[in-house]
């Protein structure tokens, strides 16, 4: 038996073990201690209570506290990560001379507490190397992905139906939120960073699209609380606004991000004609876009078309601008590579990225779209194929 | 100006700072630098991307990264944390001698970057202070507490009408999940630890109530997926099922727990009597629980009262057994204190705690209920009033 059943993704966790070893060995790791959620499932394809063991060889030992009841070759129970070197060491194991732990994403405490299992060993960050491995989907997430965007699609199909005039914002994205979950979405959502919130996306309309945003995210929105400030307040959608909708998918714990606008009554020429760019620019990124392409020169394509449209001051929000135009996204919303102005990264084949070149028009709303891509060896395939124009509502 | 508006909420975050101020007097630190979303909340009174610079005089400075727009005399916009030093001198602040981060939420790799900011002073962790200063909730939190428990009251009000005979599990999760976002919860859940992950909570029927769970959560539930395995699973609900529905409230970012337990069909005997045990036990906690009363005792209290009625294989799970019978709650699920077997808390005024006695019967799935007290010098009042009773579905 084995940590999972399904073989498909069973096989998948042993190409995902072999290309974080390869790092590992050009890195001069001996082993890399998982203990962090995201980073688990990627290497044990569940969620457990425990250590992830990961060896240069590209194996793994899944140091489990709960569940009860899984069995497996290289499946060891314990109470605490202290009984860890005493395992290794009955059972013949090499003791690592450097080991890296997470040092992006484990608290400081329990980092500390890793740090002292193998004491005259060295320790550094492996938070780079399971990032950087991450963002090379396989094929299992890729399946995953469409999955995802299967969710969203049948879920955005309802939203003309589930429209009703005078009804809010805030109630809108409520009855898309349990579309999706009908969908088979499971709902929660794993953000990078740690400071990154939100619940299923946000539903953006009218003067509440510019409120800015405490968090990371391109679009703000009040929010129903000071407590989780982002997305619907609760206003009514009136007459003359867009609507954007940037409702997630999870499936398997795999996030694809798809956003479309939908308007209510007429919209003034402005908005119409940046939401026709935001096509033509998530359309120009995905031509660029091959391997090798500078990641920030996505951004600054996309920046040059909303500056020669005349929109630059609208262009990824207007109090308040975000400075990218693209995110990666996986296990996490906002893995790597940021399609950034600063970014250094180059895209590479399996990189997976939402892309969301979106406008803020002041009194009406935010309007463009997103689409989720995967970089193929000659180009970016859409994994979130629906219909892109801006839909009427009433 | 200041950093919220709501002057009741403003007061307020003055007797937390004050609070805090204190213990930090007493444990010897000058300053404390918050930099996690949970604790931001609770002397911020709103999620911002930046840090709370908090004096041993419990004042506080806001330093802010985002959002744009706010002002006052303790704001101070910055881009990096790195400015905070050249800012205290520039206005003749002390500098820390001792300063407090949080070694338990905060990742290594910002604290030690926020370590480095006062070079020749020392540092050490304030997590304790914050979860200890945190657990004993303020006027404005037990408000909002109610308020969330108004949620949770309207929307399982609404339970017997949701059912449909064949449904399963998760669509009738679904459906609540929807009622209890119409009643106003913020739908998203803080939790202690960075280990726990929930949607909006769990219900739980037959069999699937038995699965164990690699969260610490005092019931487990295999869920839709490995990814996050807890709660409904998509079974067809049964004649002769016990159906637990534990699903948060969340006003302005404060939870309370409250479950309860409906039936559909006949149950066995075992489980009527397990159920009318559960509101036994939570009252006899309620009568019991006082300033001073130990955390533990309460366990074994309950335990105890298990085992006299021949129920102790069942408490708290089956398969798999929780060592706690209730838990604090406030911005976080399981905060302090925690009514475990080995907890050494006592309980002290202002705490807030949900008490779950909890039984899983194998086929049947779990009963029991669940309230969220506040300690007042006298005893425990119930946030939570609703009727105990299990409720016939069909």
């Amino acid at each position: 038996m084995a940590i999972v059943d399904n073989p498909a993704l069973l096989s998948d966790l042993h190409r995902r073990l072999a290309r974080i070893g390869a790092m590992m060995r050009r890195d001069g790791f001996d082993a890399i201690i998982v203990s962090t959620n995201a980073n688990l499932l990627y290497v044990a394809g569940r969620i457990v209570s425990g250590f992830a063991y990961v060896e240069a060889d590209g194996s793994a030992i899944y140091f489990i506290q709960r569940p009860i009841g899984l069995s497996g070759d290289n499946i060891v129970y314990i109470r605490k990560p202290e009984e860890i070197p005493q395992w290794l060491r009955e059972h013949n194991r090499n003791i690592p001379e450097m080991f890296g732990l997470e040092f992006d994403t484990e608290n400081y405490s329990m980092v500390r507490r890793l740090g002292l299992l193998f004491p005259h060993s060295g320790y550094a960050s492996a938070s780079g190397i399971l990032m950087n491995a991450r963002k090379r989907k396989t094929d299992y997430e890729i399946d995953r992905l469409r999955a995802s965007a299967a969710i969203q699609a049948k879920a955005y199909r309802r939203i003309p139906e589930l429209y009703r005039p005078g009804m809010t914002d805030l109630r809108l994205q409520i009855e898309i939120e349990r579309e999706l979950r009908l969908a088979g979405s499971i709902g929660f959502f794993r953000m990078c960073g740690g400071r990154l919130e939100m619940l299923m996306g946000s539903l953006l309309t009218g003067s509440n699209a510019d409120a800015p945003s405490p968090y990371d995210f391109a679009m703000g929105g009040a929010g129903q609380s000071a407590s989780l400030p982002m997305g619907a307040d609760g206003s009514p959608i009136a007459p003359g606004q867009a609507v954007m909708i940037d409702l997630g998918g999870n499936a398997d714990g795999m996030t694809t991000d798809m956003t479309r606008t939908y308007c209510v009554g007429q919209l003034p020429e402005r908005a119409r004609k940046a939401h026709a760019l935001s096509i033509e620019i998530a359309r120009a990124i995905a031509q660029k876009g091959k391997p090798g392409t500078p990641a920030a020169e996505l951004y600054d394509l996309a920046l040059d078309m909303a500056t020669r449209a005349g929109l630059a001051d609208f262009f990824m929000g207007h109090r308040q601008q975000a400075s990218f135009v693209g995110h990666g996204t996986g296990i996490e919303v906002n893995e790597l590579p940021v399609l950034h102005l600063r970014s250094r990264d180059l895209l590479c084949e399996g990189n997976v990225i939402a892309v969301e070149p979106k406008f803020v028009i002041p009194e009406v709303g935010a309007v463009g779209i997103e689409n989720t891509y995967v970089v193929r060896s000659d180009g970016m395939e859409n994994l979130t194929p629906f219909p892109e124009e801006m839909i009427q509502l009433d």
